[in-house]
C-alpha cells in the first residue's frame, strides 16, 4: 500500500486506486508510512469541491500530541500513509454552490472532525464529536469510502459544517492550535460548569492543552492554580500565563494545604498518575475532568467521591458550533496559543522534541511558506 | 469504657461520666460493645429537650447495611458502646420553646444526620450531609462533646432542623427506610439530572437501596433496567418492583446488547466490581453514580470516559430539605420500602442474615412493641 506512483496498486487480491489518482485534485503533504512515525513528502489527491464543500489553501497547521501518537500508531488505529494535522488554518479558495457561510478569501480553519451522521442524538445537539459515526480529519474513512488526510498538506476540502470562521483579529499561526487544544479545554470548562467567575480551577500539566486552559479559565473570571510535577514551571505559569497559584504535585505539604479548595480540575496529563491527590484538592461537588488518556486504567477510590459528591469525567474536543463559539470568545479575550513556528522539513525533529515535552507550548508548521520548498 | 453501671468510669487517666448518668433523661436501647458486632441491651441517657429540640418516642427503626459495618467497626471509625440506627420514626413527645415546625403527637423521623456547622458553603446550600463538621446520628461527638446514639432505642432527641415530618399517608414501618435508603437514591437521581421522563436508568444491585431506586426512577417516568449478578431476581424486579428490563451482569451477550443505551446508572454495590462494563452501558454524557463504597480502589479506564464525555460520581445521603422533599414525593407516589418487620431481640440474627443479603429488602425493628420487653 506504500506506492504513490503506480495508478493502481494491489493489496492482496484487491485492486485499489493510488492515492495520487483516486480524486481529481492534486495535493501534496507529508505522511508517516509506518509505525516508526517518520514523516516524509507525499503526493496524493483531494476530492473536487462538492456542493456543500469549502476548499482552502492551508497556511498553518498546529502539531497536536495526537499527531505523534497516530504517526507511531500508538493507539493501534492508524492507517498508513497517514497525513496528520487537525489544527488547520488557511484561506478559502473555492466554495460549492450550496455553501452559505463562506466565500473565497475568508480566513477559516478545520479542527479534529470532518464528518458525522447528522441524525443521532449527539449530532442533533451539535455534539458531532460524540457521534458514533464521527469522521476524523485524518485517518478515517470519509462518506465516499476514501481515507481522510490532515493538514500537513497544501490544500484541504471539507463540508462547510466542519469549517470554522477565524475572527479577523485572530492571528492564523497562534490561532491554529485553538482548533484542537483550545476547544478541548474550553468545552469541558463549560460543560462541567467550571466557568463561573470566582471559581477556583486547577489545571494539571502545563503543555499544549494546559497553557490554553489557564488562559480560558482566567478569561472566565476563575482563580487558577497550575498543578505540575515540575517546580521550574512556576515562574512561567504565574508571570507569563497569568495563573494565580502553583502547586508542585510531588510536594505533599503543598498539596495538603490546598485540600478541599477547588471547584474543578482540568487534568491534561496522559501518563499514568494517581487520581486521589487530585480528588482531595476538590471541594464537595467538585469535578475532575480527564482530557489525557492513560493507556492503563487508573485507580479510583470510591469513598472520597461518595463523601464529597465529587465526580471524575472525561471530555473529547467539542462540537462545531461550540468550536466557533470558542474561537470567537478567544478573539474577544485576546486568547492565543504560545507557539514555536517551524518549517515543514523540521517536522521529524519537532516530533522528537514534542515526545520529550520540549516545546513552549505548541509547534505550528508554516505550511504556506515552507511546504512547497519541501517537495522533492 | 464498657461499664454501664458505675457512675464514673476511668479511661486511662481521664474520668468520664457513665452513659447512664451523663444526661438527665434515661434511655434504653441495644448496643454493640466491640468489633464482634454483637448487640445487647444497653442503659444510657439522652440530653434534656433544648429550645430547638424535638423529643420523640421511637416506634420503628430500619436496619441499614451501615449499621452492620459500624457495629463491627469495618470502616475503622466506630466508638463503643455503639447504638446503631439512622432510619428512625416515631411520635413527638416534647418540643423546645423555640421549635416552630413540630408539636407533640406529630409523626416524625430522624435520618443519618443530627448536626452540622450551619455556616459553611454546603450548609448554606442545605447540604448538611457534605458539611466537613457533620454530626452523624450515632457514633459522632455532638456539639456538647457527648457521643450520639442511634435509633435502636426507646427515645431520641434532635434539633428540629434534623427532624423530618412523616406524611399522614406514609406508614411508619415501611417509611422508616426512606430516611436513609430513600434519600440516598433520590438525591443522586436528582443531582445528576437522572430524573427526566423517558430517560433510561440502570440500577445495579437489588438490595435495600436498589429496590427503592427502581421505585423512584419509575415515579420520575424513567425506563428502568435492573442489573444484577443474580438471574433469580429477574421475576421479582420486573413483576413486583416494576422494572422494565433486567440484565444479568455476568452475561456478556446481554451486556453487549445494552451498550450505549443508558442515560445514567445508580450503582449500589459495595463489593469490588469492574466499572468498565457499566460505563459501556452508558450513552455519551451518561453518568455512573456510585453509592456503595468498596474498600479498595476500583479500576477506572480513562478512554471510554473521554470518548463519550461520561462521568463517574458519588453521592452520600442528602440534606434535610431534600429529605423532606423526598418523603413528600414518596408519599404522593405511593413509594414505600419492602420490609420485614422484626422484634428487637431478633437483631443479631437479622444482622447475620443481612450480611448474607438474606432480606427482601429491609429489616425494620418494631421498637414500639418489642423494645421494652427486651430490657432484662
Amino acid at each position: 500500500m506504500a506506492s504513490t506512483n503506480a495508478s493502481v496498486v494491489f493489496s492482496g487480491s484487491k485492486a485499489v486506486t493510488s492515492h495520487e489518482e483516486e480524486h481529481p485534485v492534486k495535493a501534496f503533504g507529508w505522511a508517516a508510512r509506518d509505525n516508526s512515525g517518520h514523516l516524509s513528502p507525499f503526493n496524493f489527491s483531494r476530492r473536487s469541491t462538492g456542493e456543500e464543500d469549502v476548499r482552502l489553501k492551508v497556511l498553518y497547521c498546529g502539531i497536536c500530541h495526537t499527531d505523534l501518537h497516530n504517526s507511531k500508531n500508538e493507539w493501534g488505529s492508524a492507517s498508513y500513509p497517514l497525513v496528520p494535522g487537525h489544527e488547520v488554518v488557511g484561506t478559502v479558495t473555492e466554495v460549492g454552490s450550496k455553501v452559505k457561510k463562506f466565500k473565497v478569501g475568508d480566513k477559516v480553519g478545520v479542527g479534529s472532525l470532518v464528518g458525522a451522521c447528522h441524525s443521532c442524538d449527539d449530532c442533533s445537539h451539535d455534539l458531532e464529536n460524540y457521534c458514533p459515526k464521527l469522521i476524523l480529519t485524518y485517518g478515517s474513512l470519509y462518506h465516499d469510502g476514501t481515507m481522510t488526510y490532515g493538514g500537513y498538506s497544501d490544500t484541504m476540502v471539507a463540508n462547510e459544517r466542519y469549517v470554522i470562521r477565524i475572527p479577523d483579529n485572530m492571528p492564523l499561526d497562534k490561532g491554529a492550535p485553538l482548533l484542537c487544544a483550545g476547544i478541548t479545554v474550553y468545552s469541558p470548562l463549560k460543560y462541567y460548569g467550571l466557568n463561573e467567575p470566582g471559581m477556583h480551577i486547577g489545571i494539571v500539566g502545563l503543555g499544549g492543552l494546559g497553557h490554553i486552559a489557564v488562559k480560558f479559565a482566567k478569561a472566565f473570571g476563575c482563580k487558577v492554580t497550575v498543578i505540575s510535577t515540575s517546580p521550574a514551571k512556576k515562574k512561567e505559569a504565574i508571570e507569563h500565563l497569568g495563573a494565580d497559584m502553583f502547586l508542585v504535585s510531588r510536594d505533599e505539604q503543598q498539596m495538603q494545604g490546598a485540600m478541599g479548595t477547588m471547584d474543578g480540575i482540568i487534568d491534561t496529563v496522559s501518563a499514568i498518575h494517581p487520581l486521589l491527590p487530585l480528588i482531595d484538592l476538590l471541594k464537595s461537588q467538585g469535578k475532575l475532568v480527564m482530557l489525557g488518556a492513560p493507556d492503563q486504567p487508573l485507580e479510583l477510590p470510591a469513598f472520597p467521591l461518595i463523601l464529597g459528591r465529587k465526580s471524575v469525567g472525561g471530555s473529547l474536543t467539542g462540537g462545531l458550533k461550540e468550536t466557533q463559539e470558542m474561537i470567537d470568545f478567544a478573539a474577544k479575550h485576546d486568547i492565543k496559543s504560545d507557539i514555536e513556528v517551524i518549517s515543514m522539513d523540521y517536522i521529524n525533529t519537532a516530533m522528537e522534541r514534542l515526545a520529550k515535552g520540549d516545546v513552549r507550548y505548541r509547534f505550528v508548521i508554516d505550511i504556506g511558506n515552507t511546504l512547497a520548498a519541501s517537495n522533492p
